[in-house]
């Protein structure tokens, strides 16, 4: 059972790191593809930052899909191109974002995202919105961060930490999402740190694309996630 | 791993066609527990029903997790004690209303639900906005059968099918949940039948709460969910 | 005209104290009963509480009703088993989280609620929900106190004094409710004290029921709060 | 205790209907004034009759308050100036729409509404938001009669009863509100008809009245209702 | 192009203000007409004040319109008597709370208001609900001065300042929407204080009428805005 | 003042069709550029084809606004990349969806969307939560209709106007508009049919950046629409 877990930029160290945190996940017959696209945006940081990677995310999800991909996570916490990547596949698609909610929806009453910057927030919470999420989400926080300071600054899992320990004395959520796939290898360690589950949606995506394919499940073409229209 | 699969009313019969539906889609590691209570109501159709069926459930529940049960699925569409019986597990729990409709929103963009009675319907919906599942959910509609009608009936699969295509036809919804465990063998012929997706939740359940259980996931036990308190 | 007030859990105290606040303003045909299960937990603090307290609170409302009772008031701030209790009998039912928020919505613009713990703020924010007023309910405090502190700790009510001043000023709501039953006898003080009408639900609730009964009102029988449902 | 029922149209044939309904159910202890100001439009048909009725309607209330009135019900479906009649008066104010959706969520766990005019449904619609009943309220119809054919029309409650019919086949609800004063003598016979509850909002708001006083509230003076700011 | 914007309260100092601020950005082929009632009071500072000022405002409305008007803004935060406004004039008419939120939506993410008196908060932010902007609009703050200290205290402006800056730290919101017509002067100093957006509703009320009336919108007729019925 | 008009599809007939259908209603000082990609799909049909033209797009809206653009209309009702187009631009940008639905909001109390395909109803149904029209949007109907047969099929329009008259009926909405670029023409002629405002949203969104521009509002760069980060 082929499973794609895609980072929308083009950092592969982020890509690497993403692989190192699920790998001991997998379920014993997956068969897992981490990959990034080459030419987008090293990190995504906005609205823009997605355009500019969504068209070769699609490219490499059309790709693996002919080469029996079965589901894909698309490992980026904005979940850009998520309806365009639902109609190209046949097989369950969902970003990180949608997937961490889900998990944290069932696991605790109250959530809290914490976020690399103030930009996101909004972004964030529009798809909190979309997915349902707004009531349980109680705020989306910003450790006020770069996306690639958790690739290469020391200091930045520190402050990724001291922004968790905040929200949750803040909001008194009992779970915290972290909002960034480069945040994957902190969740062990920041759960402890914090005294509640915390949550990365690389993982709880790996794990629903995994039980959606073994139930038989595909994404319905009856809909808006429907192949895209020839134009002819 | 052992994961629990519960279902709230005392018919056994359907106990046993819920364990048929799910056993050929069951992880390699997973050892499933199928079983019900003995003195609940033989179906569970409306509030009164929910409240006689609880108690019994969690004892169940917490039972099953002295023996080392992992994770639970509440095979009941009304998902009765979902609350409660998070609170009294470490493991993760779900309902199958719950897991229809977060798998659901996955695989299309607006879903409908058909379930039996019309008295459940403003019970499903309520259920549908405390998920935030109610822009996704297009509507709710009942096939006007008793819950038991699924075990002795034989027409009773015939009226959910017109039940299920008029519902597509009516909603332009691109899959379709089923509201009550009691239809769990019905997903494949349906799916024919009505041109998308059919989704029972009990496969989605048991796909979710396994994916938790091997992700590492338990109950955040920090808040709403937190252990029962002691009165002394 | 009997009606019944109605604490779930055990703690006879409790229940006194309730009864010694609403007398003085009960209507002169009204004909009060304050009761209480035995052998349900002495305090409801989460699900797991109202899942143990439910049946035996049904039991008394269905028996009082066969006693010509004419509408009931579920004296706890969860609302428990208020759907069954509606299927259960024919005369209305209210609880006493919903009857606080109707006053509080006529006379004031909005309110903020102030309970005793913390895990209880999820489960008042849903409450807040299903009634749709979430809107004007600003937040829900919690004094971080154990109910059963309300009956013999010397300091409880001055640790609600202090959480419902601070709600006040953060939240510049223009009532306050107090989101325990246990609380009952303190309005008046605390009103004083907060400088704006501080609401039990007790009180309200049972001039609800009042009204309705007077009114000829019944619980509808057409829908969901239809007789629980033969199983033959 | 001084209970005004304030009908803020000029005619008083539907005054004198109104008065007729009410005055069965008063409280012992009640007192009730029905009137309507002299120079209002004779029927409150959108949002320019409602602004031509709000001023003559606040200077009664503020009469009738300096002559004693302890609680006020504003007799129209719109509910006109309720926030600037909460403002002028001490005691609580209600309008028939508002206390006509609390009482049927307490009875019903789903209603519909039935008002005369189409014009009209948008602004009950906004209603039930600003209320939080817009998800309880399944929809809002239209009889297509103008408010005065309710006065002297023969065939207007036949009308009327039609559009409960259909509401009630269509919607699925379980009980059902008349959308205006002039049709608050149709409640017991409408309910026959069509089976399920059928609500006037003036007796509910009358009773919630005579509760609220009766239990020592008044309006909150420390929010958005406080007393019109001197302008000196 | 006739275009009137109408001070509903009887400052005519207020009016003048907003005159001067938006002469500089009328369209060249606009015929502004500002003006405000004579009898109202001096500032409209809760619902009451709404009331007293609707009847003389819609007057003017009317017989602007006979003059030739063809669009109209109300210069008035609180929008008051929008409703009754656009069912009497054929022109299209908005109010300056609806029209700053429209602009703020398209050049900021979120925003939030900074209004005068803590009395109007719960009234802006229900106008932000029927707006559909209660989830863009972060909060809504009061500077806690009185409307007309905005035209004689000289003090007014740095606690107007203090309170728009206090917002845009505690908020992280990108535009600012000054809410009341008494701050019309003040965006430009205002924008450069706060480093974001501050946005006027009178200036953007102006712009979205004069485009709707050079785009031949009128005001529909078919619904809720149809003319005033005949009572005969 | 230079203003783009921007169809995102590579068709250059229905760009010449909207520029047909706006320079008529152009303010005196406005100089429209309208243009399309040449390598974008024909038609924009679902989220694949927006994901397939977002690029293009934002690479003319960048060049414009170095030759002295001022503001931007995006010219396809899906409101294709408006939040990476926000970023990259000074000048205020809306797309035509929600330039409708902000102009129907103003002209009518509730109105309906018609569209080409079903698919796309999901889509439009998200952008109007997105913008908070979710409420005053009664319905999103499907003229089930190819964006291309706009034009060249001759049977088209009727098959629109069918739809049009169909939503009136059905919805009771006292607005229509139009959910297709390629529908611009047929405003005038569908409102004299259906007898109520039809609304295009390219006018719309095209007064209203006219305006924007005119009251020197820009877009904000202090949150979610910043200039692009950067990677160094």
């Amino acid at each position: 059972m082929k499973i794609l877990v895609l980072n929308p930029n083009s950092t592969a160290a982020m890509t690497d790191k993403v692989a190192r945190s699920l790998v001991p996940f997998a379920a014993p017959a997956s068969e897992l593809t981490f990959c990034n696209p080459a030419s987008t945006p090293a990190s995504i940081e906005g609205h823009y930052d997605e355009a500019a990677s969504v068209l070769a995310m699609l490219e490499i999800i059309r790709d693996e899909e002919r080469r029996g991909n079965r589901g894909t996570v698309i490992a980026c916490f904005d979940d850009p191109g998520i309806g365009a990547a639902r109609e190209i596949a046949a097989g369950p698609v969902i970003g990180i974002c949608e997937a961490a909610m889900q998990a944290a929806s069932i696991l605790a009453a109250r959530f809290s995202v914490v976020t690399t910057l103030s930009r996101s927030v909004p972004i964030i919470e529009d798809l909190a919105l979309r997915y349902g999420m707004e009531r349980r989400c109680r705020r989306v926080h910003a450790a006020d961060i770069a996306v690639l300071a958790l690739e290469h600054d020391p200091e930045a899992r520190m402050v990724v930490r001291d922004a968790v320990c905040r929200a949750v004395a803040a909001d008194g959520s009992d779970a915290i999402i972290l909002g960034c796939a480069g945040m994957a290898d902190l969740t062990g360690w920041l759960s402890d740190e914090a005294g509640v589950p915390v949550i990365d949606g690389c993982l709880a995506g790996l794990k629903i694309i995994e039980g959606l394919v073994q139930a038989g499940f595909a994404t319905s073409k009856a809909g808006a996630y429907g192949w895209p229209r020839s134009k002819d």
